[in-house]
């Protein structure tokens, strides 16, 4: 029994898809984000970084998506949401996640985060401001160079997928259209119709606390 | 025969590292960041993002030094250069390696690349003032909180060992003093050392610009 703790609207939403759809039996834990329950004592002893999401295992804790995603995908490998034996491929998709985690998930970040990286007032306006633009551009790649079709890598549905499909999410509150990107809208429409996908998306909705089979 | 695109005091030196650990038969490209060469017409055809690394293969290339990282580990078992059979340690490898790559590495980003994120010369020198709180506080919960003693992870050097050493070789030019996480700063030295560490760096700063066996 897993316990994924997270936060409606963050990236946790790919983690909380990836047990759902590799048939984990799981609970997930809503932290309230609108009183910091992500600083508190209790949430920083479960981790340290005061984000979500963390996924408590009855080996330990595990945090950030990446390494999440690869660790589902591999213990449940009959739900087939990596090609676990190919290692360039599995390669392949962790460079598109640390992509997305590590520029993508950041350029959004600027926009409600930019505390973390000036103190000015104005400064951290001048972040916000461009967020249309850094999150434009890595879409612009994303669509032209990185996006296979019909799935994030091709023919075969994997964790990327999932974790695009999260992020694409932001686009409308980051200001930028999503129409400028069909075959990621076209993928996120896909995504979002996806029953696992909808309950997921459900549950984190109506803030059910507990989920699983 | 691999082919790494790199330039030196990047995050590069990590996956330099790991091919010279592996044993791996390879040739290291240096770009000259000086005259922008990452963003040549001939190197964005290589890896579209205009960063290092980049690592040709004979299946296609990798970006982003976590998912080199991992596929180096895995390609060259006899190496050792992770648990490859330990889905939880692989996971809380690269938890920490995502940590450091959309964190940190990100953290330091801001003190040369604020035109990432905001367009105004004021802002980008507000970001530049705060480095060295975001970076020293990046390694507070590292020291702290993940470094386990004596290499990252405990008592098995892995591919986490390369990737703390070659961000913590940023701190002083990012304005911290190395000397407040003493454990950081003795693993430094260790892995300083090594031959192969030693071999890649003295290669780097000559700029030879093949390598490998």
């Amino acid at each position: 029994m897993f316990s994924l703790y997270y936060a409606p609207n963050t990236c946790a939403l790919a983690s909380h898809i990836a047990l759902e759809q590799a048939g984990a039996e799981y609970r997930a834990v809503r932290l309230d984000f609108s009183s910091n329950a992500q600083r508190s004592a209790d949430y920083l002893r479960v981790n340290p970084k005061g984000r979500v999401p963390a996924l408590v295992t009855d080996r330990g804790i595990l945090t950030e998506t990446p390494a999440i995603l690869q660790f589902i995908s591999q213990n449940f490998p009959q739900a087939g949401l990596a090609p676990l034996d190919d290692t360039f491929e599995m390669a392949r998709m962790n460079a598109f996640n640390s992509y997305l985690c590590a520029t993508v998930h950041v350029a959004h970040a600027h926009r409600m985060r930019g505390n973390r990286w000036a103190d000015d007032p104005a400064a951290i306006a001048a972040m916000k401001a461009k967020v249309p633009t850094s999150m434009g551009d890595c879409f612009d790649l994303i669509e032209r160079e990185f996006f296979a079709g019909p799935w994030v890598m091709g023919e075969h549905y994997c964790f990327s997928d999932m974790y695009l499909f999260t992020i694409a999410q932001w686009l409308e509150s980051d200001g930028v259209d999503p129409g400028r990107f069909p075959r990621i809208a076209r993928h996120r429409q896909t995504m979002s119709e996806l029953p696992e996908v909808r309950k997921v998306i459900a549950d984190e909705s109506s803030g059910t606390a507990a989920n699983g089979r």
